[in-house]
């Protein structure tokens, strides 16, 4: 626990004075005043994260971390658990969306295995980074008790802040958040229910895409495991230990770091979500450094984004997880600062300004 | 007209059998079913227009097109007119939004003056590609007879189709439309009211940046010229004549002219979108080769698009014009490729299907 409260101790506010500043910046370059939007607020938004007056992506860095579920017993999803340990393969070979994507805006991918149910064996030609950090292998089954223990959850977020700041050695401007488990959308769900006060039903989807049958199947058993386990909303470990899962853990452990060393946080879609209200939980200052990615399909990440009070970039009708989501707003990121940092003024380019 | 027509003729049907085969493809990929939303919906598409089954989007062109408005002397807009020629200069020398944001998506732009009402002194430093194909030293004022005769009218669309297809034997695979000219929204919400036959005040917004005083003249001066013009709601040419402009007249041809030659065409905001509706209007066919980039914070956008029928891909609080929001889009239409042309199948990544 001392690895997590020193990184919360070590996140301050962002620089208000330095957003302030950037505001005239913006409205000096030869655009009409506010005309680029979203993108303002955001070349804003990096500058006080980073309190940098000129900040560089140029390190973009997707941590896509990966675990298995003990609920997936319960079947609840539209793949086979296996699939867990498949994908991760399929993102050290290069072959998945977030790898696309991440090399689409320039971004390296740390793939992370928090506790895939089998044994990751590198191949020996891996495109991505890789991280052997299994705290189990997959959770318990949280309609028959907690998906794991208070330690378990504990070691799961400072898993995930050593992550973040052994890659933070190699470089890190500005990262995405990542997830890949079959049954997740279920512990997403569940911790969003617990957190946000909402009833199940209005926070469960379709997740990998299930039908009818099964989503009311998945909604009866989220609804179990909160019964059983009762987590307590108002302690966030308890809540990730009784129905979460080891990468939303490790998501919130790289979120909570990634704030405590000023660098600007994508986070990506539902389960990033879910994640983002565990570390949200355990340190409010945090969501200023948090940019909402994009506006998920999956029903409950509105609610995520409503309780946090976070806007999103954009509504690609994305439900793919692993930071797709991430990497395209990452994209978008960098265009902001590009604004700021390479546009004229009206000055330097002798433009007239506004009719007073 | 010969040319216009000819184009016209040229415009075929997207092929929809490539657009259903390229969705089996899509869901051989190693990600849930449309899980990649309106990533997969414009690689689909981008299928169908070229009619390439692996498109390839290397050269990315936005073309800029620029011109003055006689309108201005009714004190309509924020910012004086001189301002057109002043941005033109900043587009040749790269210090714009439109140069910073082509650059990101490694765009080229293309700066046309369709009708500034000064000479443009190409400077010995150009970073962009121009063209001079002035009609006129700007429009006439609309409130006291035509903004330009028909012949006019016709040269406009016609210089457009000239613009595209010189610049095509350059090679061309996406294109994104942009434009700059003090006026052109009070234009374009002329079109707009006169196509969509919405009231004036339902499709006229705050341009640059006017108070609610300028609005509600700039929404008496567009009544006034729809009232002495009476422009032919039926008749394109008519209406872009009465109540145009030069550059929105010049992207109506590269509009047509993109479609004709099977080139994904992003359409950028409220400007692009009167040129749109000229076009649309000419040739209904030439919807199916349009990419909505975004949805312009200027109110009549809105209106072109329930017209046409086009879903925007970004929502970013843009109103800058100069093509800012297509580069973006044609970033997003990229990645829409990459998806389709690199990412796994379930067999080659040896992935398990979903479960029957």
């Amino acid at each position: 626990m001392d690895k997590i409260k020193k990184t919360i101790a070590k996140i301050e506010k962002i620089d208000y004075s330095l957003v302030k500043k950037t505001q005239n910046r913006l409205d000096n370059l030869t655009k009409p005043q506010g005309s680029l939007g979203k993108l303002e607020e955001l070349a804003k938004l990096i500058v006080g994260i980073t309190g940098k007056e000129n900040p560089i992506l140029k390190n973009k860095v997707i941590f896509t971390l990966a675990a298995d579920h003990g609920v997936t017993e319960e079947k609840v999803s539209a793949y086979p658990k296996e699939v867990t340990a498949q994908m991760v393969y399929n993102f050290l070979s290069g072959g998945a969306g977030i790898n696309v994507l991440a090399q689409h805006v320039g971004a390296r991918v740390v793939v992370v295995d928090m506790g895939v149910a089998e044994k990751i064996r590198v191949p020996k030609i891996k495109v991505q980074n890789f991280k052997d950090k299994k705290i189990g292998y997959g959770t318990k089954n949280m309609t028959k008790g907690p998906a794991m223990t208070k330690e378990e959850a504990i070691k799961s977020i400072e898993t995930g802040i050593e992550v973040f700041e052994s890659e933070f050695k190699r470089g890190i401007d500005i990262i995405g958040t990542g997830d890949m488990g079959i049954g997740n959308t279920t512990a997403s769900s569940a911790i969003t229910s617990v957190i946000t006060e909402r009833p199940v039903q209005d926070v469960t989807g379709r997740g990998t895409g299930i039908d009818e049958q099964t989503l009311s199947k998945k909604i009866n058993v989220i609804k179990k495991a909160i019964r059983i386990n009762r987590p307590n909303p108002k302690d966030a470990i308890d809540v990730l230990a009784k129905v979460g899962g080891f990468e939303i853990g490790g998501l919130a452990g790289v979120i909570l770091a990634a704030a405590a060393n000023r660098i600007p946080l994508v986070i990506d879609g539902f389960i990033s979500g879910a994640a983002a209200l565990i570390a949200y939980k355990l340190e409010p200052k945090v969501k200023d450094y948090m940019i909402a990615a994009h506006r998920s399909q999956e029903l409950g990440h509105r609610a995520i984004l409503e309780f946090i009070g976070l806007r999103p970039l954009l509504d690609l009708d994305l439900r793919l997880g692993e930071g797709t989501g991430a990497a395209l707003a990452v994209g978008i990121a960098e265009a902001s600062i590009k604004v700021l940092t390479q546009m004229a003024t009206f000055q330097s380019a002798s433009v007239s300004e506004r009719i007073k």
